[in-house]
């Protein structure tokens, strides 16, 4: 055990699967359906302070400068009290988080948030955890998150339980040069969250079909990334994709996150794709699309991502690397 | 075997089905890989005159005053085959087909089409067939043609074999006033014809999961329909949709029928039922969204379509009858 400080700050990226995590085989642990493969996305990043503090009564959260309470607290205590265990400390924390990315546009903040959280509150309690332990740690938070502890492309591997379920990385990120050209899309529906989704998951007839092919299209997926072959990457992916949302919008109830933009970008993916743009969409659980291509031609994708009615920003971002701890700076809260 | 005329006239109304045939088990026969339930199309008719022609070196076609070549008349041909071998004629046939709904507006034709080309041809040369022999005849030239020669609400059952795989009559067409209201959605895509559809659909790794759960979804139609049960009909009617389209857009290659007003259509019809207005949705192998609901609202939901962006035009039909033999009146050619 390192020694206590009490207080960390950590950095993590968001990412993007391109084989889909969608339902667990056992909800309390998050241990996942299956396998999954995505990316770090660099600049989506959340970094987060976490400090204990003796003789609090509770923990306090602050995201974006906006104190939260509620169930985001109460999941956030709900992992703390994990670390806590572990280290054998009672003491609550302050966590004050700010993403680099806009809130409200539909980008999980999860993934990132759990991610940092899991490495600055190990940091703070002197708990000095192996990546792979500190991958399982931040599954417990948020499922994906394991995937943002590691750097570049990683995969998930669902394991056999608790003590294997975590995610390694395949390839740094400098060993493919691609983009995630973000199309963010307007919605008007309150969305359901992930968390709720994934235990709907299994009330769709085609879930248990998604799960048992998800071996054929993670090694497909494995091959094409370590052998950076764009075009088997598209292909798998966005099956991977289109097989998710079919499970999501025949669950019960069903959860249709496209809104029409996100049609109209997919068609037009493609028909890009026919006319020999290296290009391929992937789209989590909401209305924008991640279209990847490779880094030289992203400023061409992102101008003709502009030009679909009903896309109203592009984000974009690099493959990115792994959980980072930082020195602490000023932090609001 | 009645008497020979070797002319003969008959109309059948286009259907809209519930429960979705999608994939053969097998394909020169037409078995449909899982059961179906439909409603016929009163107004969406196709009127067919058939003439055998003794010493006609070929069969001709002509669809709403075209002569049509090629494979939509080997098609026919190739059903004329089947006739003229049952009847022991081996005379060629001129056949003058009109339809009654708008063409190149992607309302299939070929279900209204092959139903009232059964009834011409065999009448025309004297086969006396039954409702049922009708309907096999009728699924030869097209899957969902056998379900268009029954009256108002049909079901093909798949059966075991040709001999026992046809339609019948669920309920007639004045059992329940419903309403059809068809938005119709422009595409440029040249879409891939319900015949290759049908072979892809195997290729998707959800439609042996799709079938599997079929009893159950036909079950809960077959109820609903006769308890004219409508909350019933709408849940398991756009989940029956929703697993075809899953399937198809899950081939290889995908099949991706949906545009953005078809998603469109497809939440403001959901944000009108959590309003309390009696309608669901149910999607063929294209963009446009039938949007079923008593008839007595039909007005309110036609204006309603017509509001929603992409949607150019809204069809209306109610619920239709059986193919039926007609006097031969005036037919251009």
């Amino acid at each position: 055990m390192a020694e206590r400080v009490f207080s960390a700050t950590a950095v993590a990226c968001s990412n993007i699967a391109f084989i889909k995590y969608w339902g667990n085989r056992q909800d309390r642990l998050r241990l996942p359906a299956n396998g999954s493969i995505s990316m770090n996305l660099a600049g989506l990043e959340t970094r987060t302070q976490v400090r204990f503090v003796p003789g609090a009564a509770r923990d306090r959260l602050v995201i974006d400068g906006q104190e939260v309470e509620g169930e985001g607290l109460r999941r956030v205590t709900a992992f703390l009290d994990i670390v806590r265990a572990w280290a054998g400390c009672e003491w609550r924390a302050e966590v004050i988080s700010r993403n680099t990315f806009p809130s409200g546009v539909g980008i999980a903040s999860s993934a990132s948030a759990f991610a940092a959280l899991a490495l600055a509150a190990s940091r703070a309690l002197g708990l000095s955890l192996s990546e792979r332990e500190l991958s399982r740690l931040a599954r417990r938070g948020s499922g994906s998150a394991c995937r943002s502890v590691p750097g570049g492309f990683v995969e998930w591997q669902m394991g056999s339980g608790d003590s294997d379920s975590f995610a390694f990385s395949l390839a740094p990120a400098d060993h493919w040069a691609l983009a995630d050209c973000i199309a963010l899309i307007s919605t008007q529906h309150k969305e359901v969250g992930s968390t709720e989704g994934h235990r709907l998951a299994w009330s769709s007839p085609l879930q248990e079909a998604r799960v048992a092919d998800a071996p054929r299209r993670l090694e497909q997926c494995r091959r094409a990334i370590l052998a950076r072959d764009f075009q088997a990457l598209a292909q798998v992916a966005e099956l991977d994709s289109d097989l998710m949302h079919a499970v999501m919008m025949t669950s019960a109830p069903p959860l249709l996150y496209w809104q029409p933009a996100t049609v109209a970008v997919m068609h037009q993916v493609r028909a890009w794709r026919r006319q020999g743009w290296p290009v391929f969409y992937t789209i989590d659980a909401g209305p924008n699309v991640h279209v990847i291509c490779p880094q030289e031609i992203h400023a061409q994708v992102q101008a003709g991502l502009r030009a679909v009615e009903g896309v109203r920003d592009v984000l974009l971002a690099f493959p990115g690397g792994a959980a980072r701890w930082v020195e602490s700076g000023d932090e609001d809260g």
